[in-house]
């Protein structure tokens, strides 16, 4: 059933499958009278996550130019719906057409043949992490709701088994490697892990780490609709990601509640502080005022080059090898898709946040 | 705003606090002619996660007995809301008198102070676990939809630092000790383990596994409604809970696409089926037809008896001791409220799944 | 499948049937810090709905004594949900016993049983006319967030077929006859009228028109939450209600562009205003700051003494006369059900509109 | 706020401005396996809704030519959302050049303008009613849904004062003349007519009655989804609606208990049946299985070539004209709109009754 839509207040609608004519998404409750323009506010977005941009992602060439086709009139939205097209340009359907009748391991091509019956099965069709780029569009409206005063940023924290050593944490180096990594030691590392992993045509997982500084406090709606359980059900949605955590997430479970709770003290400016932030700027499902951290988990491509044993939709086993362009570490650009659910989430809540204000 | 209802068809709403006369929840979208009896059908997933059971949970006495106001006509569902009501008995309210003015760390308490300008102090108000029986109370409901072909089952598998080896997981042993646990030598250790926290006055977190079997496939409603997002949000809306994966969860992260994509091969019955279950259960957001397996990670109690620093709502530094009564490992009741919170979003998805039906 | 909730920010979910032990309502998403109790707030409204007033209405003696379980705190909403409890006490089962197994033409008998498979057939359970006193309840916090300055008056403007006389329309008289009647001389008819309608055991329809004053311009989501569509949605609900209109309404039909637009001119006070109000104070679903009006049909009790054709569950024709205590009119009791669910849109719809207030 | 979606199961969400380069709608929930292809299934439903057709609509020349961009693969749907776009050609910008700073009265710029703080003058941007072509383009799919069992059917029966001749009604008839008017001695009545108003420039109001035949018993879910008032919601979100009715409708007002209510007796199939139909097919808001009969009054076009008096936005008295091509009567082309919604409506509730099925 209808399942394409995210968000209450602040709601968006996607469509479009990775080999047809375009993709899209439709904003629905931007407030009116943001400056929205498609080159300014929203293409720089769309780069961040555009595929074909180092040899550690995709070579995909996709423009990824968004059109804006309703709900903006003079550089300004009017509060209706703003309708965001992007051309499917670079298709290329006859890569695919040998896994036509095949089930990818590791893909939704066994789920969506289960599950409608019939399967468009060029590129992962409605499955393929092409529609991401809907949710940048999305989230790139999403950080003008948001206005200068929050940010929200992403950093590649972990691939495969390396870590990044927090102590060196910059994000300035983020926009220094093709991997959103704010350790700079680490960058170097992963650009020579990740080279072994994209020429033997293997691929690995990878955690992404966000950060939404300048957060009020007050936002997330108790006790179904909290900020966290809004955030984890946001990451979750995003393709291959299989595991969220806020604050200290798992490395909670082995704390005591002396060491994990956050103490308190008034601050010089007179206004309550926390001294520490275990909790990831999330108490009882909302926000405290301090930077909210999410992470999430992403599984490795499962597109590689070593053939694997699968069934065919005859009925009969057989094993199968994707040949098609694909990245060794989709983590990677998950940064800019995290960041970009993490801003319409915030977005959301904001506005609903708005609609309490006592008079 | 509006933010205490969960689920799409099979829907509930629950309300009240935990010093109030009474908690409650109203279960909507439920189908007719299930037998639901509160006595047999309800109570007894009550009762497991029902206080005061042994040393390692609060002491506070609540018989929890439920009530059927509504949507059952001899002892049938009407497919009406049915309407579940739970007494306070063991209010207590004067051993809260203490933090009407203090914000607890690791509570709700500022957040809720800040968002609503008001705050009902006595035991956490909303924010108290006590609120998890409704969703247990739902949960059963849930459990009749799924009827006796979907089992879902829960176990504690950390204690602070200490995890089961799953080698020894048997899950008849859950019965065996007061911590849902799995595994009988770790049920042991863990026994003498928290007996020290307990008499410290700490608190300790732990992981919640989470099984569903007999899940058929199809279930899930790909892009934002998914079955791991839903699930994920429910679980993140519980309580303490700071981290969700499925399947491989956060490990998926260090493995290769080699190792962790799930082979398929034609089944002895003549249908495709996984080589392993490195996905628990979903693919592309919808299952696979093998078990849903989900972790969550709870943090530990923050009410603690050691002194903490914090503030007051009069702005003055202060320190703060809880000394009502308390769960020195709140993950070990969770596991009920996990298992009803999994109940309710297979309920929520088997419905859906039925409207896509072809005739 | 669930269906029992109204609204989305200001949101409300009744449960109950006639004849169980009680009937309910939960508000969610009402603004914290409200003053709100039970006996000042709450019971004036239920009172003025309440049964057994008048020998217009059924003889159904039940004192509607509202609880409030959750939600306010020292006399004060705290931004959680409102559980409010209504014990059925004058149930009188038996009333219905020869009932049980024919089908009540007019009345919801038929297709409830299709649906569900199952009844409570006990007066009318779930779709009885009881329901509305929870809608009354609801009604009556929804007019604590509207506030003084947003005023929802009904009358009852038509009975059968003698209509008011427009130009004698005083509010003041509303509350001098049974019928919410603001034409004194058509009160002193109806009552006549009525009277006759009583003995012979039958019954009538009845138009109520609602008003609201004070209402700020802006409130309605176009295009499909607009304030008329979901008025219209809100009145619809209402048991026995067969049509809705908003300002000319069906009189529109007959107009031409020149008699029905509503002309504009510079008011003394230096704003626009409307020289006329036949667009009933909403212009693309959005409204004009003027009175907001709306009208709704109300169809004749079904239940009457006069025997009437029918089947029954087994398959045979058969006739059926309703003895139970019943409204000649059930109209009349609609009125203060019209203006509670004419409050909970407009609540609804002004916390909206608060949340796209710019900064 | 967001409020450009309508349904629950088949969902759409439209966008788009008059005199924007495209409008369109993404309709969500269309179950897989139907046949649907833009020129067969999608665009004879745009040509009957289409301008320009007779010289008793709109001049404005618009082919109307659908593009389907997903969710269909090789001509059948694919479960995935179906994007349906639509290209603005004949925009004209420049007919409204001189309105763009005044309020027409009866249409919706002043409140746009309020709520909003900016407006798309151009041809009434979101508001105009060639939004509605997306409405009919959803509902050529909800067709497809309902299949061809479930019939769905318009007529014009009202025109200014002038009422069809229910004893002529022939369904034959509706597309014999430019008005879907099933009685042809009315039609040339109403030629005539709307020739005059149309010389003189001004419009008039009418009325539109829908039928859906085939529809089965048990669909609507009580008590605030219920059938009939979703489909007066519907009906009201169309542009220039009025009021809604459902059956005898506001008639029922004037009639006794004995005289509405519909009696039943077995019919000749063994199967129960209603010996008549004053409830409009929808008992307690659960479909009957007869014919669901709802009619809607629609207002004058507001559009009119005399003078009429407003303000414009620097607050200065004014008078406008509209000189720009439109509808003499507007309510013609509603005819199509209102099918298409109740076709969407009954389709999202056919689906929502699947999902309630017993196995």
């Amino acid at each position: 059933m209808a399942g394409n839509s995210f968000g209450t207040l602040f709601r968006f609608t996607t469509w479009g499958e990775s080999h047809g004519p375009a993709i899209g998404v439709v904003v629905d409750g931007c407030p009116s009278l943001l400056d929205l323009v498609a080159e300014t506010d929203i293409q720089p977005w769309m780069d961040k996550r555009r595929p074909g941009q180092s040899r550690y992602t995709t070579q995909r060439q996709e423009p990824d130019q968004v059109r804006i086709l309703s709900g903006v009139f003079e550089g300004k939205t009017t509060g209706t719906p703003i309708s965001l097209l992007i051309e499917n340009t670079d298709q290329r359907s006859k890569d695919y057409s040998d896994i036509a009748g095949k089930f990818r391991p590791g893909h939704a091509d066994y789920t969506y043949w289960q599950k409608y019956g019939i399967r468009d099965y060029r590129g992962g069709g409605r499955s393929s992490a092409r529609e991401t780029a809907c949710r940048v569009a999305a989230g790139a409206v999403a950080r003008k709701v948001l206005g200068s005063a929050i940010q929200v940023r992403g950093a590649l924290v972990q691939v495969g088994p390396h870590k990044i050593d927090r102590s060196r944490w910059d994000w300035a180096e983020i926009d220094n490697n093709p991997f959103f990594c704010p350790d700079p030691v680490a960058a170097t590392q992963w650009a020579e892990y990740l080279d072994g992993i994209r020429k033997s045509g293997s691929s690995v997982g990878a955690v992404v780490e966000l950060v939404a500084s300048g957060v009020p406090v007050g936002l997330g709606d108790p006790l179904y609709d909290k900020l966290d359980s809004d955030l984890a059900c946001a990451m979750m949605t995003i393709n291959a990601v299989k595991g969220v955590e806020i604050g200290n997430g798992f490395a909670a479970a082995e704390l005591t509640g002396e060491d994990n709770a956050d103490q308190m003290r008034m601050g010089p400016d007179g206004q309550p502080q926390f001294l520490t932030n275990n909790a990831g700027g999330i108490l009882g499902g909302i926000s405290t005022g301090q930077d909210i951290v999410v992470r999430f988990a992403v599984k490795p491509t499962s597109s590689i080059l070593t053939p694997r044993q699968t069934v065919d939709t005859a009925g009969n086993d057989t094993d199968i090898l994707t040949k098609g362009r694909h990245d060794p570490c989709v983590g990677i650009r998950a940064v800019p898709v995290g960041e970009a659910m993490m801003a319409c989430v915030l977005a959301d809540h904001l506005l609903r946040r708005r609609a309490e204000r006592r008079e």
